[in-house]
C-alpha cells in the first residue's frame, strides 16, 4: 500500500466535504441563526487545510484494489468525525459520542437517532423539531451526499489523476469499494462519466420529489429535507414523529412511490435515458424487488384488515405499502406506530425479513440487496437438485448469464458474515439490559442501514438510552452495513498492511 | 426410481419398529395398565402385516442415491404416524394432530411437547405425569430410536441384501441420508458392521447413564426414560417441569456430562474403542464443541453473578452448565426457568445463538452441527481475504484436510435453504398471532430439534396452544431439522421422480 496514494485522495474527500458545509452556512443566514455559522465554518477550514495539506502528497501508480478499501474506510471515518463537529460544538448535541452516532447514522443513511430528552440540549425537551434548521439541514444532507456515495461524488467533481488511460480502471477500485452491491454492472467501464450521469440522476429525482412534495402544500424546507431522508434511503424527519406529523396521504404517497424508485438499481435509470429501454425492463433484480415489495404490501394488507387494525381497504393499503416500502429500501420513515398500536404479528415478522432482505445493487439502499437474494435462493435450489443427481452440472444464472463459481462462493462468504456480525453485535449490545426484541433489531436496523427497529427502538423510539459501548458497536456496524463490511474489515487486517 | 426397493426397505423399517412397539407392552404388564395394551398391539401387528407384505417386493440392483432420500422420508413419516397410534386409540392424546406432533417431536428427538390441559384426556389435569407408564416410556422410547437413527437401526439389525460386494455401498446411501451432519467420515466403508458399532457405544453410554442416576437414587424407571431422552438428545420428561422437579444437583450434573457426551462425534468413541487414541483427540470439530460448551457456560455464570441472578459460584456453575449443555446439544432439559425468572438478555441471547449452532456432526444432536459452523466461519475469512488479493488461491482446511469448493458450496447452500426455511416457517406460525419471539423461537426450536424456545414456549411452557397449520408446519420442521432438509425436499421433488 502506499500511504501517499491514500493521503491524496482521501484529502480530495475533506476537501468536498468542508465545500458541502459551506450549504448549511446558508441556511443559518436564511433563518437568523448566526450562532449556529461558527460551529460550521470552524471544522470546514480545518478539514479544507488538512485536506490541501494531504493533496501535497502527489501519488504516482495506479491505486491497487486494497488501497480502495483502505480510503473508503479512513474518508468515511473522517468525515463522520468532521460531521458531528456541527452539532457538539453548538451544543446542540453536546457529548461527542452522540453527535457521532447520529452522524454516522446520517451519512450511512441508517436514520436511527439517539435524539431524546438525555442527548440534545436541556431547552429543547428532547425534541428534534426545537433544534436550529442549519443543524436539521445538515443532518438530513448527509443522507443525501452518503446515499450515492461521498468517493464518487469526489469522482465525479474532480478529474485530477492524469494519466489519460490509467485512471479510469485505477479509481475502479475505489467506486467500486464504495457502491452498494456485489456488481457495479456496466457503469465501471467509463467511470467520471458515469459517476456524472448518475449524481445527475440521483439530483434530479430528488428536485422532482422536492416539487412534488412542495406543490402538495409542504413547507419548502420540510420539502427539501425530506426529500433527502427519501433520497438517500436515510430516514431522518425534523419532527419526532416524522412522517406521521403530517397524518398526510397525499405526502405518504408520493414519499413512498419515490422510496421505492431510489431503491432501484440505478442503471435503469442510466439505460433509460440512453433510451435502452429493453435492457432498462430485462433486470431481474427489479422484477424480484418490485414483486417483494408487491407481495409484502399485499400480505400486510389482509392481515391488518382481517386483525381489525384498519377498517377500509384504502387505510390499509396506505399504511402497508408506505411501511414496506420503507423498510424494504431500507429507509426508516414510518407513518404507523406498528409497535405503539401492535399489528399483528405476521405483519411484525413480514417487516423483519424485509429488514434482512434490502434495496437493489446499484441503488442507495442498504441491507443485504436482493441481486445477493437471488444469487442465494438459487444456489440453494441448486444443491438440493445437485444432492439428488450428484454428476449433473447445475449453473447459477441472474439475467440469463451464467454467474461464476466465485461469485456465488463470495455472495455465500458475505451471508456468512452478516450473519456472524450480526450475531456478535447482538451480544454486546445485549449487556445493556434491554429486551432481545430490543437489541436484535436494533443491531438489525443499523447494520442495514433502516434505522428504527421492534421494541423501545420502535418508528417512536430512540438510541438515546444505549451505552456508550452500544452507541460505538451500532456506529461500527451501521459502516460495515453501508461499506458492505469487507472495506472496512480489510482496512484493519494485517495481511493487507504486509507488503506494502 | 424402482418404487419396489423403496417398499422393500421401508418395510423392513415397519417390521423393527412393530417389535420395537412391543416393549412398552412389557412396561405396561409391570404396572398393570393392562388397558393400555391393546393400543400398542394393534398398530403393531398392523405395521407388521404391511412390513411383511412390503418385504414381498425383491429388490434388484444397486440402491441408487435419491432412493436413499425417499426411503427415509417415507419411513420417517410411516413411523411417525405408526407411533403416535397408541396415544390417540387409548385416548390419552386424542387429537391425532396432537398425538402425531408428540411422536414427530419424540422420533425427531425435538422434545416440544403439546402436552397441556386442552390436548390431553381431561382427567389428568394437563398433567403429563397422570399419563401411563407405557406411554411415557414409549414417548421417551421414541427419543431413543430416533437419536442414532431408525434406518442405521435396521441396518445394524437385519443384514437382508445379499450380494455381498454390492450391498454395502448401496445401503450407504440410505444411511447417508438419515445421518445428521456434513460428513459421514470414514465409518462407512464397512457399513453394517460399524451400523453395529455405534448402536453398540450408544447403548453401552445409555446403561451407564442409567446407572449413575438410578445409584444416585433417582427411582428406575425415572432414570431409564430420562437416559433416553438424554442418549437421543431429545428432552422429554415424565414431569411437567422435567429435571426441575428433582432439584437435585447430582442428577443434574449427570445429566449434563452425558448430554455433552452424547453431542459429540461418536466417531470419537468409535476411535477410543480402537485405541486410537491420537486420531480421537485431533477432531477439530469435538475441540470447537467443546470449546464453545465452555465459553458459553463462562459467559452466562459471568452475566448471571453480575446481574444477581445467582449469589455463589457454585449455583452459576450448576444452572450456566446445565442449561449450555442441553440447548447446544439441542435436548432441550431445563433447570432454570431462564424465561419465568428472566436471566438477563446476553445470556438468553446466548442461548438463542446456540440453538442454531447444535451438536457435533455424527453425534445425536441435532441443529446447524458445529462443523458446518466452522465450514462457513472458514469460507467468510477466506472471502475477507480473497478481496484484497483477488488472485490468491485460499483453501479452507478442516482437520488439516482441504476441504473440497464443493462441499463447501454445499455448506453455504444448506445455510441457506435452513435460514430461508426458518423464515418461511416463522411467517406461517406467527399467523396465530403470539409474540414475535415466540413465534421465532419455536420454530428454531423445533427446526433444530430442541424442545423449549423462549416466551410461551420457554421451559415450562407448551406448544398445546398452537392452531393446527403451525402443529403441521412445526412438525414439518421438526423432520426437516432431524434429516437436514434435503432428503425430504428430495423425496417431493419432480425432478427426483422423473426419470424412474
Amino acid at each position: 500500500m502506499s500511504i501517499k496514494r491514500i493521503l491524496f485522495f482521501t484529502g480530495r474527500i475533506l476537501i468536498v466535504v468542508s465545500l458541502l458545509m459551506l450549504l448549511p452556512v446558508i441556511v443559518a443566514l436564511i433563518y437568523g441563526e448566526y450562532e449556529t455559522i461558527v460551529p460550521f465554518l470552524v471544522p470546514a477550514l480545518g478539514a479544507l487545510a488538512a485536506g490541501l495539506c494531504f493533496k501535497l502528497f502527489k501519488p504516482s501508480g495506479r491505486y491497487k484494489a486494497s488501497e480502495g478499501f483502505t480510503i473508503t474506510a479512513l474518508s468515511w471515518l473522517l468525515i463522520s468525525v468532521l460531521g458531528c463537529l456541527p452539532f457538539v460544538i453548538s451544543g446542540q448535541i453536546p457529548r461527542f459520542i452522540d453527535a457521532f452516532f447520529e452522524t454516522v447514522s446520517g451519512f450511512t443513511t441508517t436514520g436511527a437517532s439517539i435524539i431524546g430528552k438525555a442527548t440534545i440540549a436541556a431547552e429543547f425537551d428532547g425534541l428534534v423539531e426545537n433544534m436550529s434548521h442549519s443543524l436539521l439541514f445538515w443532518r438530513s444532507f448527509t443522507h443525501w451526499i452518503g446515499g450515492m456515495g461521498v468517493l464518487a461524488f469526489g469522482i465525479a467533481l474532480f478529474p485530477t489523476l492524469k494519466s489519460k488511460h490509467s485512471d479510469e480502471g485505477s479509481e475502479a477500485h475505489i467506486l467500486r469499494a464504495e457502491s452498494p452491491g456485489p456488481t457495479y454492472g456496466k457503469l465501471v467501464s467509463k467511470l467520471r462519466f458515469n459517476a456524472r450521469i448518475l449524481y445527475g440522476i440521483y439530483l434530479g429525482l430528488t428536485i422532482l420529489e422536492i416539487l412534488f412534495l412542495a406543490f402538495g402544500g409542504m413547507p419548502l424546507f420540510d420539502s427539501i429535507v425530506h426529500s433527502f431522508g427519501t433520497a438517500g434511503t436515510g430516514g431522518f424527519s425534523i419532527y419526532h414523529d416524522g412522517i406521521m406529523h403530517y397524518g398526510n396521504a397525499y405526502y405518504e404517497m408520493v414519499i413512498a412511490v419515490f422510496m421505492v424508485m431510489f431503491g432501484i438499481n440505478f442503471n435503469v435509470y442510466f439505460f433509460m435515458l440512453m433510451r435502452k429501454f429493453s435492457a432498462a425492463f430485462k433486470s431481474e433484480e427489479v422484477k424480484w424487488y418490485l414483486g417483494i415489495v408487491a407481495t409484502a404490501t399485499g400480505v400486510i394488507m389482509a392481515n391488518t384488515m382481517i386483525n381489525g387494525v384498519y377498517k377500509n381497504f384504502g387505510d390499509a393499503f396506505r399504511y402497508s405499502f408506505f411501511q414496506t416500502a420503507s423498510i424494504m429500501t431500507t429507509t426508516g420513515y414510518a407513518t404507523a406506530d406498528f409497535v405503539g398500536i401492535p399489528w399483528p404479528a405476521l405483519s411484525q415478522v413480514v417487516l423483519v425479513l424485509l429488514m434482512f432482505i434490502g434495496a437493489c445493487a446499484g441503488s442507495t439502499g442498504g441491507g443485504l440487496k436482493v441481486s445477493r437474494l437471488i444469487i442465494l435462493v438459487k444456489t440453494a435450489i441448486r444443491e438440493v437438485k445437485r444432492t439428488v443427481k450428484p454428476k449433473s452440472v447445475y449453473i447459477v444464472r441472474c439475467d440469463g448469464e451464467p454467474v461464476d463459481h466465485r461469485v456465488v462462493i463470495n455472495v455465500c462468504g458475505y451471508f456468512v458474515v452478516f450473519v456472524l456480525l450480526t450475531a456478535v453485535s447482538t451480544l454486546i449490545v445485549s449487556l445493556d439490559g434491554f429486551s432481545t426484541t430490543t437489541s436484535f433489531t436494533a443491531v438489525t436496523a443499523c447494520f442495514n442501514n433502516i434505522g428504527p427497529g421492534l421494541g423501545d427502538v420502535g418508528p417512536l423510539g430512540s438510541y438515546s438510552d444505549f451505552s456508550v459501548l452500544s452507541k460505538i458497536v451500532l456506529s461500527v456496524d451501521m459502516l460495515l452495513g453501508r461499506l458492505e463490511i469487507f472495506p472496512i474489515l480489510i482496512a484493519f487486517a494485517p495481511s493487507a498492511w504486509r507488503n506494502r
